[in-house]
């Protein structure tokens, strides 16, 4: 399997299935650790960090999960390769941007990944569509498992399992979920939410995580410490009482704006629509933001044109490096944001 | 003849046909005339007023031009025909709004409208679509001639005809050529003409005349003053010199966005349609704007969905007193968008 297959298939994530997926786009859980034998990556020589690589590389690739995986060696790749994989969600922008010896393992169906040498040797991440972080706890538990079966981890009796960075030490998990909010964005109780999530000690990014803006009204919500709580803990505040109370906002907020004045509502998806149809050149904010509407639209059966597969399709391949791998050339802003709109037209078409 | 009538039928200034129609939507002249026997209307009683109305519409109806004219008693009328009229640009916003009796009377295909008691006694106006500035003249001349056989104008042997404000006195013309310069507004050329034309002694204006904005880059471009030139001075000024000119600029102005980047002119025609044909809810000046766009589309042959006949029906159809007449009923705001965005749907979706 190599990165260009990725660009054939939609990842399970995007898929748009699963509980509440017409507010939840995807849930992930991700583990970070470290191995007991080498020092933290801060410390570790390059020939460390070369060990380090390979002994997980060989101990994952053993792994079932693993099974067909796709192995890049990040450090080999080209732009357009590492940005797909931040594109597709499989490794950080950091990772992406980082240096020396660093890879990342991916399943088939894109549901786990595991990055070596990012900020800790290991950072295995499960990834699926819709509110089911018991799924991906349990996809993500395996392959920790595994890898423990073949890997000793630095772990510490008090603590836990030790991370390069403090907010990971204890269960090294953290659990983030992927939300689409444009209701709650529309009637401006976005702020609200925002805040009642931060005094919980959450954190509240956009698409790409850390320092990302919300663009096209899609959330993260992660929590920001480990220590002194457990995985079930974290993940059952999560799954049963955080995230399914956003999402009765946001659905509530959907039907408020569908019983007031839904013209206006369908305006607004409409438009979007229409410009998408329509557009000769566009950029990847825009086309985000209106997809997101678009989605809005699908999810409250105020659209039919065509369907949720169609749209989670556009929102990957239509951003800048999926653009580009499928064209097999890196491509200037202008004449991707007129490829964008040709890919737009073309695929809403064959859907209709 | 009545007010109802006249939505029933596209102007003849609005067909888009005529010499430089891709540029030029209308050539217009109009003079100003008062009865020698009455004072000017600043100084005239409720009943000289009166008098002055029963007299000039006695004269212009036995006038062959106004063979079945519409006469409409403006005192009388409801605010939605004055405002259909306004929109129809067969008479001032200042008539309209106006107070005591006054009237006017338009020709079937409205290529001649005679205002009574609006500044003047009389205004004639004569209005064909293209740069036909002298059939327009004829037309007008033909109905001062006729007038002028029942009635006597106030007339000095030495500044021509007197008016009630100095700038029209003498020959009482006042030429406006209405354009349509998308091109010039996007290279932002556009100031640069404008202050051409300021130079020349020109005004311009928006669509509706004086002291409206240039919305949905139409521009109205008429003489100051008119004294000291001969009509067919001031006619052969814009007929054979200025309009041309700008006429030239603009169609330059579209080859080089054609030649230099197609692609974004493509993308601002296409997008403007892309939301006229989706929006639930549209106000007119945005309607207005979006159909500049698609108006520029059909002529630089680069739109084809329909043709210039539907979008001059829609520029006029979906104006908001002609939107509430054809509903029958005084609408608010909200409800004219609604109507709007179905109005454009049905007839775009008949069109194509």
């Amino acid at each position: 399997m190599s990165v260009d297959d990725l660009l054939q298939q939609t990842a399970e994530w995007l898929r748009g299935e699963g509980p509440m997926s017409d507010v939840v786009i995807s849930s992930r859980i991700r583990l970070a650790r470290n191995l007991a034998t080498f020092p933290f990556l801060s410390a570790a020589s390059d020939s460390q960090r070369t060990e380090i690589y390979r002994t997980v590389v060989e101990a994952a690739s053993a792994s079932p999960l693993c099974t067909g995986a796709l192995a890049v060696d990040v450090e080999q790749s080209d732009e357009i390769d590492k940005e797909v994989l931040v594109e597709r969600h499989l490794i950080s922008r950091q990772h992406a941007q980082g240096e020396g010896r660093r890879g990342v393992l991916v399943s088939p169906t894109e549901t786990v990944a595991v990055m070596i040498n990012e900020e800790d040797h290991v950072r295995m991440q499960g990834l699926r569509s819709g509110l089911q972080l018991d799924v991906v706890w349990s996809d993500i538990n395996q392959v920790d498992d595994e890898l423990e079966e073949a890997l000793e981890f630095a772990y510490d009796a008090r603590f836990g399992y030790l991370t390069a960075c403090p907010t990971n030490v204890g269960t090294g998990i953290r659990v983030s979920v992927m939300l689409h909010l444009p209701a709650l964005k529309m009637t401006q109780e976005i702020d609200r939410v925002v805040r009642a999530a931060q005094d919980m000690r959450l954190a509240v990014r956009g698409l790409y995580g850390e320092g990302t803006e919300a663009v096209g009204d899609f959330y993260q919500i992660s929590n920001q410490t480990t220590l002194g709580k457990s995985e079930q803990q974290i993940m059952d505040d999560f799954g049963e009482n955080i995230i399914p109370k956003v999402v009765e906002y946001e659905r509530t907020a959907r039907d408020a704006l569908a019983a007031k004045r839904s013209y206006l509502l369908d305006d607004r998806i409409w438009r979007a629509y229409g410009v998408l149809r329509a557009a000769r050149v566009i950029g990847s904010e825009e086309t985000l933001h209106l997809l997101s509407h678009v989605r809005l639209g699908i999810n409250t059966g105020r659209f039919d044109p065509f369907g949720i597969e169609t749209l989670n399709d556009l929102l990957m391949s239509t951003q800048p490096a999926h653009l580009q791998k499928a064209h097999g050339q890196t491509l200037g802003g202008e004449e991707r944001g007129r490829l964008r709109a040709e890919l737009l037209q073309e695929r809403m078409a064959q859907a209709e």
